[in-house]
């Protein structure tokens, strides 16, 4: 008998019929005796649909009207979900970002959580309730309702699960799993039975899509185990916790792939101390998320800087460096687009040198050009064409023997 | 230079394109030297699309989780309006129910507004920014969420008009005024230039439709002016005050229809001092609404008692009824459904007798049989089957003289 979380992604809660399944799985948490807490994200492609109609009024619609705009889909959601339960005889109770205690940074569209005060949602476990909760969004200390940015029904839910002292976070979504590589596109893709908190992480970064890095982080930081698991299908998912049971001898555990990524440099840029924390923080204040940074100083009086980032920050960037120009002092800028990024993925390739050095071996023998590298002590990451994207990853997977089958859990 | 609530219906926000245009309207205002507040709905058949999914998920939903599903049609309004002004260059901000300081009572599906705190609007006119507001919701004390029940928006908008002690509430909807008939049935109907408070109610309560009697009861308590104008057209709309300067020679202002009526019939019901009581409070608290109430009192023991409600209630009210079956120790109870309310308004009425005869015999010339009949100062009602509706008042509308040209203002 405890706390369980768990979220549903919109997929999961796509139509008013997987509504019912969910609060299917919902109460059968509940009838194993524990305190159930449900995150819900916007059904299906509402959030899409609502993005939709925010770029016909405007083609930069301001980001508190925005958040006031998407929060609506959660907010759908919950309640449909709380009558759900309540039809099938289970007491249920819906609360907002809001209602649910979740304060956040005064910043619109990717806000962080500030402080959750979970007193209300304490308060109708002990009456025995049901309580679903809105993911993706909260509101700042003056009452503006802001959102979480992506994946942010997964903070919720981790975020939420460690202010109630939760035993666990469950991820219902539409695949049954983590995988070694992304089943949709990589056929020989297969599931993971357990992954450590830093390869969820890398993994979740790099693009596999099925949990956010930001509940990763955070269930990292409270040792909340977390569990990626299909709403359709009772199979067991993937437990993500601090020791990894099984699998250890595999070096690489997954290969990542995300596309849409554009790489800026700037050419002819003074060496000085200062320029790449002017340039940084500025896109920082910005909101842009740089990934991969690349400079090699030279003895030369200037430099050319790299840095990728996502298609869609590409016209924010250049305003950014333009207005930074005089300062910066730098020559010109260039972009291209059109990129994606595969990595690998492992604890086992801390102690495994040569890693490195097999992977672009194998984009190299399969004719793929490597346009920019990055590593950590448990990934190595290539930018290569969106083109090449997926045969880099079904290389790499066959060459890592990702494919072959698994030592069972 | 002062303060205008405008408040704008489903169908004047129904597309992003009917939006811009509401843009224009209230930057009109704005261009005036008003400080503008607008109260809109949700957009076109949103609220029904949610009541649909509600309605999927369970036959009768639990109702505070339906306040908490239906306020976010409002809250998709609100933002796309704000985006609108915010892309035009008028800086505008939104607030839904509860940011605006809209407390209600604790009741769900049909709250009244208890109190606003018009601090948070008033500090954002004061910035220069026009005020967006989401109409027909509220928040209780303890933090849920309510709606105001039909025609909330008025509601909210004439009760932000009094709390801001604004000049003037302008109601725009779909029709260009506040006409003797409702112009979609009643070819002949034709726009009056101004009308008081009390012929509005009587015609707002009669089905008129284009103003909730909630709102005109608010605006009359604080003498406020409304205007009920076209979203669309430019035309002057009808002015509610006081004192209606034109048209006074006409007898009968308007004739009100309003279909989908149920007639309840207690038989058997022992003469007692408390049998009504009895009855009409245990309604009251279900939040049925009764209508049309006829009993004749006799010598016998026992009476018959005939009420009328909405279709969609008499679910509720038979069960009720049969709740309260022993105490009250009626015979049986039967119903007619199928009927419809036909209402002659005009405050000339009352210096006029001979008006509920002269309205009889126009429908038995018809060949329309009366069921119920229910008569106030300023207006007669007759109850007549669904069927004959339009005919009885396209009838009604000739014989009063409403189809003939009025006095220009």
């Amino acid at each position: 008998m405890g706390i369980i979380v768990q979220k549903f992604g919109g997929t999961s809660v796509g139509t008013v019929d997987r509504i019912q399944n969910v609060a299917n799985r919902v109460i059968e948490e509940k009838n194993r005796g524990n305190d159930v807490v449900v995150v819900v994200s916007a059904m299906g492609k509402t959030t899409d649909q609502l993005v939709g109609m925010a770029r016909e009024i405007s083609p930069s619609p301001d980001k508190r009207e925005m958040d006031m705009l998407l929060t609506t889909g959660e907010q759908v959601t919950i309640s449909l979900l709380a009558m759900a339960l309540n039809a099938k005889g289970h007491p249920a109770v819906s609360f907002t970002g809001w209602q649910a205690g979740i304060k956040t940074e005064a910043v619109h569209g990717n806000a962080r959580i500030v402080n959750i005060d979970p007193g209300t949602i304490q308060g109708e476990l002990n009456q025995g309730k049901i309580v679903i909760v809105a993911g993706f969004q909260g509101m700042t200390e003056d009452g503006s309702i802001t959102t979480l940015g992506r994946g942010g029904s997964d903070t919720t839910a981790v975020a939420l699960a460690a202010a109630l002292k939760a035993d666990k976070c469950d991820i219902y979504t539409d695949v049954t799993g983590v995988f070694t590589s992304d089943p949709r596109f990589i056929k020989n893709a297969r599931k993971l039975y357990s992954v450590s908190y830093d390869e969820m992480l890398e993994l979740a970064n790099l693009g596999a899509g099925v949990l956010h890095p930001r509940a990763v982080e955070f269930a990292k930081n409270y040792g909340l185990p977390l569990e990626v698991r299909s709403s359709l299908e009772k199979e067991a998912g993937t437990i993500i916790e601090e020791e990894v049971k099984m699998e250890q001898n595999l070096v690489v555990r997954g290969v990542a792939f995300e596309d849409d990524i554009t790489r800026v440099t700037i050419l002819g840029l003074p060496n000085s101390m200062t320029g790449l924390s002017t340039i940084f923080s500025a896109l920082a204040k910005n909101r842009i998320n740089v990934d991969i940074i690349i400079q090699s100083m030279t003895e030369a009086q200037t430099t050319n800087l790299s840095f990728s980032i996502k298609n869609e920050d590409l016209t924010d960037t250049v305003k950014v460096l333009e207005k930074h120009r005089e300062q910066l002092n730098y020559d010109r800028i260039e972009w291209e687009s059109g990129l994606a990024k595969v990595s690998i993925v492992g604890s086992g390739m801390i102690s495994n040198p040569g890693v490195a050095a097999e992977m672009f071996e194998v984009l190299s023998a399969n004719e793929i050009t490597v346009k920019m590298v990055s590593t950590s002590e448990i990934k190595v990451s290539a930018v290569v064409e969106n083109s090449k994207m997926i045969d880099a990853v079904d290389a790499l997977h066959d060459a890592f023997n990702l494919s072959v089958s698994p030592v069972k859990a």
